[in-house]
């Protein structure tokens, strides 16, 4: 029977208090369900490791996690103490683009227990996952500056949408889409105003639409379908977008389910070629971190997604499963959810669930 | 006494029924103010006039109505005849860039009798403004197509940032925060994501504070932001953003205030160089059009923003007035609202009232 291998990375903030509520719950789900795991611990992609070797990540990372069956990661980034660009781009942004993670997977779903800003909403409502485009697009590197310090300064950046690249993140939505009973696709665009790249992404939506004949399939202009999450989040199944619309709506989304706080998310390589990180979607917090008050869900979260993805479906649907009698029952909640309950508190009422 | 010009395109769909209940209210609040107004219509910048000429505008288009005080405009864009990239750029799009209306503005704001679709949220709760820089950025035209029809096919689209462009907004944007009470102003960014023009912009807003001591101002990364308008929206004051993400927030926050029905925008050249637009935020709406149920909210007050522009001050504010005490009432409402009064109907109830 397969042992799994994981490389932990807590990283900064309050994502070294988070991962050891996850490992809690995942050792719990494991056990019950027959599952052998192995954890590697690693310290660095944080600001730590960064002040005692003046590097986010030693040369041979890949070499120290690129073997490994997937990376349950916490949080990266301090801005106060080391600027985004190294910190973020040197790690998990280094992740999506060497690991070749195309996919970026977050659920948006309301939760039982927990108030949603929108009127009227109850779980079951809303129920759909963003899928977004995770090496390229609005995230390039390639621009510059020109005429620096005079009044015709001028900065360019591009957008790079390759036909590899679209057709890879739309085929993985169209597939999600069709295995869902609603059958449902939605496409982010803004061809109306971005009149070259989102043009584009159009035509490849077009194109691999005709291949999946059982999907029905429309598409929003960005501006009107962020309005749409707020007043019609019952009408989305699967919304695909382009690297920066899906950062947005996944942003956007868990906010409307009531707190990003509880949202995971994972950067996945389909083919396996390299390892996926799953990750929750807040970030380090440092107004909050060293305080023992985060709340851990979006990281036990992250680890039934890890488990799915790894095939482990009982064990990953007994995580969601405890999670969702954790939140349900009210009895148990940390600070962001109006409660009083610790981060560790809220990890081993989960893992008892379990 | 002066007598203002003003030049009325109604374009497509809805907008050809708005715009009567629009000059309906300007006239009733102008006599009432003894504000002297003379309206100019023009039918192109549309459908119908694209089928007679094959083209949007008549080559003197500029002529015809670059010397008016302000255009109160209509909606332009009928996707299923005509191509976006035709209609839209060929008349609203090109207003903005070749009007140099570099400041789209639009408020937010929760009205009275309104629902939002935001629990627990009540008029007063949400006011604020967002500025949205209108030529440049994300909508540029710059780019391009390689290896068409191969699988090495790329496309690429540049953002563009000058210096001019962006100090102007963001001076505006500061001014008008620091004319309002709270004096706050928030950015938009992703500078941790895009990396080049937008750590350019976010330098930019830093060099701006300096200038503005007594406002404040914080910034977020776009997608954050997103989330915060519907968990925080008493947060905001006064937000600027770069063409793309203001377009995204200026359909967001009117969602989270019930409706992008009834939102106003202003096209807005500060300088009085060039007429400025004024014109709902919502679209043509091909679906309703023709049936006279639009709500004609959206283009009654982009005319009190237009005589607020032209600085009479207390025509708009009657105009405002009128349609808080319409809406409060509860007792006319067009069907997006719950009701089932038609747009004339609508427009003579907000006229009796100014
Ligand atoms: C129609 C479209 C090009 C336009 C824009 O994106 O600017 C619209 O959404 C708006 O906000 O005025
Ligand atoms: C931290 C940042 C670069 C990142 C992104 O924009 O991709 C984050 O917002 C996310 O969604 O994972």
């Amino acid at each position: 029977k397969k042992q799994y291998r994981i490389a932990v990375i807590p990283g900064d903030g309050i994502g070294k208090e988070v991962i050891p509520e996850g490992l809690r719950v995942l050792e719990a789900a494991a056990k019950k369900h027959g599952v052998s795991v192995h954890f590697d611990h690693f310290d660095f992609a944080s600001w730590d490791y960064y002040e005692k070797h003046g590097e986010m990540m030693p040369e041979d990372w890949k070499a120290q996690i690129g073997k490994h069956d997937a990376i349950y990661f916490g949080a990266v980034g301090w801005p106060a103490k080391i600027p985004d660009h190294v910190s973020l781009w040197g790690s998990l942004i280094k992740f999506r683009r060497e690991f070749d993670q195309y996919v970026n997977l977050r659920p948006v779903r309301l939760m039982p227990g927990v108030p949603s800003p929108l009127a009227n909403r109850k779980p079951g409502d809303i129920d759909f996952w963003v899928v977004r485009e995770n090496t390229e697009g609005e995230y390039s590197s390639v621009g510059g500056r020109m005429f620096p310090d005079t009044d015709r300064e001028f900065v360019t950046q591009q957008t790079v949408m390759t036909r590899t690249g679209v057709d890879r993140i739309l085929k993985f939505a169209f597939d999600l889409a069709q295995s869902r009973p609603k059958k449902h696709l939605t496409s982010a665009t803004k061809s109306n105003g971005i009149s070259i790249t989102m043009p584009y992404w159009d035509e490849r939506v077009e194109a691999m639409a005709k291949k999946y004949p059982r999907v029905k399939w429309d598409k929003y202009h960005i501006d009107i379908l962020t309005a749409n999450f707020v007043l019609h989040p019952d009408w989305f199944d699967v919304v695909v977008g382009s690297n920066l619309f899906g950062d947005i709506l996944s942003d956007l989304g868990p906010a409307c389910t009531g707190t990003i706080g509880i949202a995971p998310s994972g950067n996945i390589n389909p083919e396996g070629n390299f390892p996926s990180v799953f990750e929750p979607v807040h970030g380090s917090a440092p107004d909050i971190a060293g305080q023992g008050i985060a709340n851990p869900i979006g990281m036990i979260w992250s680890g039934a997604m890890m488990l799915e993805h790894l095939g482990e479906k009982q064990a990953a649907e007994s995580i969601v499963g405890a999670i969702e009698r954790t939140l349900g029952e009210r009895t148990l909640r940390t600070r962001d959810l109006g409660g009083n309950a610790d981060t560790v508190a809220c990890g081993k009422a989960v893992a008892e669930m379990v």
